[in-house]
């Protein structure tokens, strides 16, 4: 047997004995945290073998609230090796598939400056948990969650790197834009009709003048909600799932997060 | 010891022995194949451990020639498995690092319509070499080389993925876009002084007319020429390196490429 051979039998038996032990470690549970009276059931998953520290990262569920897709893209990240947690943005644990109901719920949150404070007090949760390292944490979102990961990174939260999906954009204002600390990754449908071409080149000049380290996908040919794999039952014009695109933007972030946060 | 601590010590086992036999496997040499009159002078890079059949990859020079940095390129390239193959797009592997004549050259290559002639021409000579998988094969380009790749997709070639990086961008015309086989990935610097916003946005709106599937991604505080670690030698406003998104767009290829043509 020739060196090269004796390494691809050994790396073939080594994967064997990790799918072995890969089944059955990520553990979930709900968090119950408070909020300004409101009782915020957040989400949390993680690898129960992996001894810490670990790092953690936020995972923010769409306008729907924290609902089966959110928990399930949470369990995805637990399995990338972090400390994942969803924060639940509205109390209770209230979701819908109403868009009425979802735009008015998010509404209240955006019109009252609640993104930052509400993700910060689910990042002091994640930042509790056992074996999370918190000087490695990382926060991702999804339409209204990219809205909020970017509110939280605005408000100069100590995050090493920010990922939005069909993040709902907009700018830091002139003081914001001087503290943020996290890279940041825009994933973007290329013909997503909720982000205008101007507000997108707002966020860029905004972010260097900050002189904030970023970068933007923009895939073709699709829209918004694109990772969702129900986003074409809402039956909403201008969301709809993207195979191609929900496998690249997740590849996308789980390569920076193992840049920025390691695993 | 457990199962978990099992795989983990076959995994290093099996890294130190592939790490034992990664050297010195990486074959080079140049090729000369005829082209109207000339002598063109490609250069070959792959490793010699693996056995056919391999995908290949074309990797084209920016308007300097075959110089230094694309040998060091394409030897990377071959590392990652492939059988990497630079063309000479400028005869007698010409070089120059006078921008003057730089310009001279590769203008008259544009002028003249060779671009897609010349790239065919060394795809060729890629796909005659032994092991090489003629239903998987990349491009891959810089700068003038980009162009080179985009012009070398929109004349139908038979190519799985194409890259670009910082390359001059053009749309494909009405006939070109509806016979273009690869998905495309654009690695741009967000602030590339020589491909103007509404290029970008014709390439896009070209390339969607005729389905094609592609994604853009772009880094910010970045300009021309910023994978090449010589590009500030050469003074020239809007062309620098750029470490970081030099490392990210490389990530990106490997990536793109691992995902459509394996290795």
């Amino acid at each position: 047997m020739t060196l090269p051979r004796i390494a691809r039998g050994l790396a073939a038996l080594a994967a064997l004995a990790l799918a072995a032990t890969a089944q059955a470690k990520i553990v979930t549970k709900t968090i119950e945290y408070p909020y300004q009276g409101m009782t915020m059931k957040g989400f949390l998953a993680y690898d129960d073998a992996r001894k810490g520290p670990v790092p953690g990262v936020l995972v923010v569920h769409e306008w729907w609230g924290l609902n089966g897709y959110i928990r399930q893209r949470t369990e995805q990240v637990a399995k990338l090796g972090y400390v994942a947690f969803a924060p639940d943005m509205y109390g209770e644990g209230k979701t819908t598939s109403d868009a009425k109901e979802a735009e008015a719920w998010s509404g209240e949150v955006y019109k009252n400056h609640e993104l930052a404070p509400r993700a910060q007090a689910a990042l002091d949760v994640l930042l509790k948990q056992p074996h999370v390292d918190k000087h490695r944490i990382g926060a991702m979102g999804y339409c209204f969650g990219g809205s909020t990961v970017l509110a939280l990174a605005y408000s100069g939260a100590d995050l090493r790197g920010v990922v939005t999906f069909h993040g709902g954009l907009f700018p830091p204002d002139e003081k914001e834009r001087t503290q943020i600390k996290p890279s940041i990754v825009i994933l973007q449908g290329d013909k997503d009709p909720f982000v205008k071409p101007e507000t997108i080149q707002q966020v860029k000049d905004a972010l260097d003048a900050g002189k904030v380290d970023w970068y933007m996908v923009s895939y073709a040919n699709t829209v918004h909600s694109y990772t969702n794999p129900e986003a074409d039952s809402y039956h909403i014009e201008g969301v709809a799932y993207n195979e191609k695109a929900a496998r690249r933007s997740w590849d996308e972030m789980t390569h920076f997060f193992r840049v920025r946060l390691g695993r």
